[in-house]
């Protein structure tokens, strides 16, 4: 709508390089590769939601691009640009600043400068829009639908802190500030594999990253590519600041606990050795979890053959 | 995040053509033609700020996408698909699946299908978050810095009506059911010129629509481009309804009424004859308004020589 000239020239108008006609006209222009589509992903992040109102502005402005970039790795797509819009209820220099270096510190990471955006003022809390531009080759991209009978099932890094830091935050776990503290960097500062995700493209069949928790995500897997899944509990990559926990807590963490920004993906078995080679390559930590099935069901088991309960039926809800 | 599945399943998932990958994937693809830049642009916009909490959902799901497609139409960008954002205090059925069907309504008719989306709970009020993708041929954009001295200023359709409109409905105007009526189609039912603008590509010079004010956003040109203008008054093509207001009435909507989403566009004097004649084909109505000049300042001169007070200095607001 046009009333964004001044705070945006203020935080959000560093240099673009020069491909690209950033922020200060009606549009950015992106430039693709050729044989490359565009993929693009959005999100809205609402205080108090999405986010507690206390939290530090630079984790947020990280995080609010992290959870972006997160569903550009899911489809090995390449991060090209950004684009951002913040309501504010007041102008908040300090805020604002430290948003933006929070924010600018991961797209320089990333490689996914800004290249447009929106301030306005909002009538009470802090709103986000981020949307995330990517390139991929379309027969290489990994799609959901593309699971099939027998590929191993495989994450990256580890799964339940950041479920355990947001329970610990909520106080629905007990005080325990030795705990948060090994576990919060993991849900403030999530570092989606971005160029794992990006080497997987045309090696891996289908992706999802794990922001509503492993058996949900696997579950969108499933029901997109029709198909079943058998999961070996004991393989799954706990993060090690979960040890000693009640195993129940453990559980719903590793399983459920959602705001995990790795990839939950599918190869095939003959797959295997090149896929340990890139994620060493790159640095990840890539988990074999199981296998997909021709049934719809997912089976979690144990190494002593019990099987952990998974709540049947779907998934709805509206948060 | 990912909370998006069943509303977005339910309002947002209409097919969209084959050649992209839409709903339902962690991204979308979108194909560009070879030689073409894609065009981005994004806004957010919140209840009591950009439009009313009672509006006509159906009439807000067509503005939200229109004043970004205006974003497109001033660069010459031919649209290609959108995204959407929609955060609601509670899911209110009636009201989405209207606000859908208006947004959906000028999707089809702009060729610009709604490919992804992030539905979510909000704390208080509505918020929209919209971007839009085009394409274009990046050397002949419209740009806002391309404005050249000697060129001709233009303007396409009418101009005054949406913000009188907005004036009755906050009351800042005296009540007029009748006045109402006739302008309130342009404040609530925008359509920008987008096929006139895409045929403005390489043709025209600069371009802006008019979202802040006519003096405003040709201010954004000539300071872009570094460069001065003289308007004339009387050419100024004011909509008819405004016939009967008072002068300054008239003067206040037309000079610095905002949400037009009309085209402020300069071009040089050798294409008078073939804008005129795009103009024609497209069934717009496009006015010669003045020329930029060699100055720095916004001169407004009526038919006797006399000339109408412009605001001096910079626009400058957070709203």
């Amino acid at each position: 709508m046009g009333y964004e000239f001044d705070l945006i020239a203020r935080y959000f108008s560093r240099p673009v390089p020069a491909r690209f006609l950033g922020v200060g006209d009606d549009c950015a222009l992106l430039p693709l590769d050729a044989g490359q589509q565009m993929a693009v992903s959005t999100d809205l992040l609402i205080e108090g939601r999405h986010f507690f109102p206390d939290v530090d502005p630079r984790a947020l402005g990280h995080k609010a691009l992290a959870v972006n970039l997160s569903d550009l790795a899911a489809m090995g797509a390449q991060p090209l640009a950004c684009v951002l819009g913040v309501a504010l209820p007041h102008v908040d220099h300090p805020w604002l600043g430290a948003f933006a270096e929070g924010f600018y510190a991961l797209a320089d990471k990333a490689a996914c400068p800004l290249v447009g955006g929106d301030t306005t003022r909002s009538v009470s809390g802090i709103t986000l829009s981020i949307t995330v531009f990517g390139q991929v080759d379309p027969a290489k991209a990994l799609r959901r639908a593309a699971a099939r009978s027998g590929d191993d099932i495989w994450v990256t890094g580890c799964l339940g802190a950041a479920d355990v830091a947001l329970r610990l935050l909520q106080q629905t776990l007990p005080a325990d500030p030795a705990l948060l503290a090994a576990t919060r960097h993991a849900l403030e500062r999530p570092e989606p594999p971005l160029k794992f995700a990006q080497s997987l493209a045309g090696v891996a069949h289908a992706a999802l990253d794990i922001s509503d928790g492993l058996l949900q995500d696997l579950g969108h897997i499933l029901a997109a590519s029709r198909c079943g899944a058998e999961l070996l509990y004991d393989a799954l990559p706990v993060c090690p600041a979960l040890k000693g926990l009640p195993d129940a807590v453990q559980e719903a963490a590793v399983l459920g606990g959602g705001d995990v920004y790795e990839l939950c993906f599918t190869a095939s078995v003959a797959q295997r050795e090149t896929i340990s080679a890139l994620a060493r390559q790159a640095g990840v930590a890539a988990t074999r979890i199981g296998s997909i099935t021709a049934g719809r069901d997912i089976i979690v088991e144990r190494a002593d053959g019990s099987r952990v309960a998974v709540p049947s039926g779907g998934f709805e809800h509206f948060d």
